[in-house]
């Protein structure tokens, strides 16, 4: 007898996950591994955020909260969109997620049916292209170069919608596995496409905060100074070092306000409490934020500096995250089986590219520069002897 | 212009929630609200998982975890089955969650399709209907009643097999609203009949541990028990007293694994780590709960005895969970209006039953009793005077 299983289900592994459980697997035996495979700040949560979760610990219960988050953090968020952005956000717009995965889940449940297409840009954050896929979903990965800079165009959205219509885009600018960002102007131009088209437009915000204007001229932009219309998804996981707190917002247009709400009651209950409290902490810690963001430059800049000494080539413009994207073609064109041999011989965790580009991913890796400068230099030192 | 939104995202509200939210916002006035209307313990979660968060925020960062979860919390749970149920079951056939909630999504999603019929019992949890709902499965809505202790039965699952292929279905016992449980061999039975017709069967266990043996004569039987193709799906919220945690786990057939994680990998990332380190230890508080649990017991008893002594009629038998699911056909035949009404006049929050059944539960209302028994006091109390 067979039992079923979905083929919905039958999703590609998140290699960088599948990294990260051997890398941890691996450090039980007693290895010191240096890890540069997911996109986590070795730095742990900022002081006030971590002293209000003590402080809860030790005078309330932890209980559920209003499916849409606790009424204090969401306050607090739009304040902080109006400081950093100038954006005037109703908090009623606002809703708190079990991490940036939760928004992605939220959205494309509330907004798309079985089928609809919905367009992505390859190399991408695979979540993407697995959540779509897992709720039936058409992925419509369109491929980018450096002709348009890594980003999607209205162009090619149109293009697309001519084939047959789309009914969503989701664009992340700093981008996930590049870390590449569009300007203001290409980010405006593609908002206003998507609402001349009629397609959903969601905006993967999670890297803000982490921009690098001071090498490379290039600052932030949030989509929504373009429309009341698009749908933004952030997260307290990479600017806020709280990746393990699993604790996300999104900005929602208002009629799609209640469809999320409903939706996280069931599929959710609530974003963890704690996590919530902590949160909302740490939004105000911009000071020892702005330390590890500097801590990140120098990261940068080392990496940029040495893999091409060791032979890695054409790694994408590094506007913001913390990544670096880079041609492994010299030493492999099976990136999975180098990224695991790395991890073996070498001990260093790092993601094969067909993670992020099934096609082009072969000859690519991706490399987090979320650690210390410590962790960099170790495994940059591990590599070139590994290499040789 | 009119944007998109998905037919499939239009599932009920889970109204628990709503009236939480309401029942917040009243408090946020400065209202003393008895709140009996989520299944929520009062009590804190346990002291040892209280003591193993702070040491964790004293001394590491909150990191993702293996998105199978932390292998210390795995292998804890399979001695914890081992202990409570005399069950052998592989730490590698365990799957730590973001609470059930996300059990019951990565179930539904790993095995079943769009269009597959999914059986489930009315009245049930609201969360089942509308996840199934959301991803565009077919709920399948078997109505039972006093003449199967209102539990569904092979003959139920054989009749609507015949009109068209069941893919699975789920079964609560203890269930809720009601509390009430199957007996092992009514289980057993039910677990032989899937088997049979080649069904897969999933175990909501959430609420064992919290059962009234004493008082019923009726133990808990995990599903576990009868077969390795079962999935059972549990939680840290109840018993360990940690809802806005957000952790629980699944045991899964070996067949599943694989496609569970996968999909987790990219929905889920993992479940929040402070949680599972806590969970580790709540796992050892067996005292400690068993305080908690005596507490539920007196809270039973004071229930069943006064709400009858009010007008509230036919309470379904509380075999186990904290909950009285019961008759309001003396006061109305709108369940949600009156539960409204109660809140904003006798500060009293109650769950309506159209969340739990959505034909008869229009003359029903749930009562948690999972609070203090002062609070369950305070609103007998309250809804004596307001009844008058």
């Amino acid at each position: 007898m067979t039992l079923k299983q979905s083929a919905r289900g039958v999703v590609e592994p998140f290699h960088a996950m599948d990294v990260l459980a051997r890398a941890n697997a691996l450090r039980q035996t007693g290895v010191d591994v240096a890890y540069l495979c997911v996109g986590q700040p070795e730095a742990p949560a900022p002081k006030k955020a971590l002293a209000a979760a003590r402080a809860m610990l030790d005078s309330g219960t932890v209980g559920y909260t209003d499916a849409n988050g606790r009424l204090d953090l969401r306050n607090a968020l739009a304040e902080y969109h109006r400081d950093r952005y100038g954006l005037d956000i109703n908090p009623q717009h606002i809703v708190v997620t079990t991490g940036s995965s939760a928004g992605f889940n939220l959205a494309f449940l509330s907004l798309f049916d079985p089928g609809d297409r919905v367009a992505i840009a390859a190399p991408g954050y695979p979540a993407y292209r697995n959540i779509l896929k897992a709720l039936s979903l058409e992925v419509v990965e369109i491929e980018t170069d450096e002709s348009t800079r890594w980003a999607l165009t209205p162009e090619m959205l149109a293009r697309e919608h001519a084939i047959a219509p789309l009914k969503g885009v989701l664009v992340a600018s700093p981008a996930n596995p590049s870390g590449t960002m569009m300007t203001p102007d290409a980010l405006q131009a593609l908002v206003q496409a998507c609402s001349d088209m009629n397609i959903r437009f969601i905006s993967d915000e999670i890297y803000h905060g982490l921009t690098y204007p001071e090498d490379t001229g290039i600052e932030e932009c949030s989509a929504a100074r373009f429309s009341d219309d698009v749908i933004i998804i952030n997260s307290f996981s990479k600017y806020f070092c709280m990746t393990g707190w699993r604790v996300g917002w999104m900005i929602l247009p208002e009629d799609v306000v209640r469809p999320v709400e409903r939706l996280a009651q069931s599929l959710y209950i609530s974003a963890p409490e704690l996590s919530q409290v902590a949160a909302r902490y740490a939004l105000d810690c911009k000071d020892e934020l702005e330390i590890i963001r500097q801590g990140y430059r120098k990261n940068r800049t080392l990496l940029l500096e040495r893999l091409s000494e060791l032979g890695f080539k054409d790694i994408l413009p590094v506007d913001g995250a913390f990544y670096a994207y880079a041609d492994c073609s010299s030493f492999t064109n099976d990136s999975m089986h180098f990224a695991h041999k790395m991890l073996d011989e070498a001990h260093v965790a790092v993601t094969p590219g067909i993670d992020f580009d099934p096609v082009r991913g072969h000859s690519r890796l991706r490399f987090s520069f979320a650690g210390s400068t410590a962790t960099m230099q170790t495994a940059l030192g591990r590599l070139e002897s590994w290499l040789k």
